[in-house]
């Protein structure tokens, strides 16, 4: 007799990318920033480490708040850290969806979305994308008007498209909470500033960041939501009352007032990602145009699944993936699954690497 | 119309202890330890801090597990850590107690308990403790056998008491998990070795450890539970994928790895602990003998309220708590409060200042 509760007996887990600890390896695999933090980050950090780590944190996190509102030019209680955006999420579900509710989210996209619903024990449906990874919102409306939670990571993983604003304004759930990942939100071309969360609609969004990407810190766990104060006043009953640490509030207070440094990588990931997307095409893929720190590609004719190995055996990570049942609503081949490749942009040097791999592989291919 | 889960509406939320950001006050109201961690700790810290924040942290933390599980004397898969042990509560409701099941725990006690079964929308009951803070097994029986969580800190919070081993064992619910919470468990006078976790009822009973206490870390949030493999296995499913973070678990292997500073800072809080307990009593009066890093008290006479209002007047922080129909079952007074004060023990120092303001406010009541 097992005592977990049903759903997590049932449930699969999610499995995270892999993460070598040994080192040699070229790891273009969980969209990490191939460039260190500020300075001044780890500056923050050392001299919190000689302060007061006997005592609890500020259990709001007010210091970076304040600085978190500063940035987006309003108040503090818009905010909410979180220990890590998949803290965010979690809070998300457990705030807003109760067993008979319907979680939503695009497919393919974040797995996580899904694995969270089952945890909680909710209804949930893939809202399935179209070939172009465009939204086919007539189709899907029955679901989005059901939802009470919708959640939209956009730019969109795996395949680093970006809707623009007016889809998602279209897309919010009548009588539940539109979710707005911006994980990868610094990597777009023009980087919205919050307009969502000042829309007619803005009550009824939640917009969720990260340091793990844009700001070189994965190994911090540190993300925030921001959102109308009425939202963050409830979520903040559901978390942890201590839920960040006195390390990571003073880092990301640091990494937050040093937007300089995080554009300078910004800048050079996006120069690497046109350089990497232009090679693939040269070699016969069909990238997605990316607006985030990843290329999602296919091949018309070798196989995803070996190439992945073939670039393991090289010591090369990149993220094989699979999403069964992936076409969509309005094509008539309802099993087909969708896979590909999700390549990190890494540094110039790690691309060249992975490149030289590749052709290699293609031209043996 | 609110958005959220009607059991988030109806939350009260859990308030933790007032946490003054400014200097000045002496604290003894959130059991901090007074002693900063070991250097080596910092120095982990630090280390860490140059290495690389950019990458995630390893989901299962097998350095800190491969340390802790060397200390227990088990194999690694024994040990979950978490984001603080309050992490380790949250995961173990959401990972056993689905809607109709009960949670239950001792009254009083650590009131997160109740707070994380309302959020998750179980049924959950209060198990009154005697007025010496014994339990009833009796009474209390029929509670304990539908019971599929049974929380039970020990020592107690806010008593300080300690329940024998033989106790434990006995109220493990049939058809549940026991959680010993021990986040006080080192600062028993003959700590004891998980012969808990081996003993009969071992495969029902989970053991949850905080760094919060007895190695200086409030401000790192870390804990972890110590369970049969199978019981971590499913828990592991629950936890968001990286929910301990790169320093943080860098500094618990480099604390847990230090058991001499550890056990060094705990003489100091043990002998300070018996003069405080002495000189409460010497000021008429009536404190629990304690188990742990604090003293709960009552006086006979002077309001309770009354007493942490003019301590916090002079900038001495201590814990006033009131539990409503705190009355055990075996009483017929149903409605009746228990109240007193939670004294941390703080530095001889903190205790000299608290124990001359407190002289002053009983020879002026």
């Amino acid at each position: 007799m097992s005592l977990f509760r049903p759903d997590v007996e049932a449930l699969q887990g999610y499995v995270p990318g892999e993460q070598p600890q040994e080192s040699g390896w070229v790891k273009l695999n969980t969209n990490e920033n191939p460039y260190p933090p500020s300075p001044r980050v780890v500056s923050a950090i050392q001299q919190a480490a000689e302060g007061r780590l006997n005592v609890y944190p500020d259990p709001l996190g007010r210091g970076f708040c304040q600085a978190a509102a500063e940035l987006f030019n309003l108040d503090p209680d818009w905010i909410l850290p979180a220990n890590g955006s998949d803290e965010n999420l979690t809070i998300l579900v457990r705030s807003f969806a109760d067993k008979n509710d319907l979680i939503a989210y695009p497919y393919p996209s974040y797995i996580l979305y899904e694995t969270l619903s089952e945890i909680q024990g909710t209804r949930h449906a893939r809202l399935r994308l179209e070939p172009d990874w465009s939204w086919n919102i007539k189709i899907n409306r029955p679901l989005i008007e059901q939802a009470k939670l919708l959640f939209v990571p956009n730019p969109n993983s795996p395949s680093g498209n970006h809707w623009d604003r007016e889809v998602i304004q279209s897309i919010v759930p009548p009588n539940g909470v539109l979710v707005h990942d911006e994980a990868y939100g610094d990597f777009v071309d023009e980087p919205h500033k919050l307009e969502l969360l000042h829309s007619e609609v803005g009550k009824q969004i939640v917009v969720t960041r990260t340091f793990s990407k844009s700001y070189s810190l994965a190994g911090l766990r540190f993300g925030f939501c921001v959102a109308h104060p009425d939202l963050i006043a409830g979520m903040r009953k559901v978390k942890d009352s201590y839920n960040c640490n006195t390390l990571g509030l003073a880092a990301a207070e640091a990494a937050i007032r040093d937007q300089a440094w995080m554009l300078e990588n910004r800048a050079k990931i996006l120069a690497t990602r046109t350089r990497l997307s232009e090679s693939l095409k040269s070699l016969g893929f069909d990238p997605v145009p990316s607006q985030a720190n990843f290329v999602w590609t296919t091949h018309p004719t070798i196989s995803h699944r070996e190439i992945y190995e073939q670039l393991k055996g090289r010591k090369i990570l990149v993220r094989y993936m699979n999403f069964p049942n992936a076409a969509p609503e309005s094509t008539t081949n309802r099993t087909g699954a969708v896979d590909g490749l999700r390549i990190t942009v890494g540094t110039d040097k790690q691309v060249d690497a992975f490149l030289e791999a590749l052709s290699e592989i293609v031209a043996a291919g």
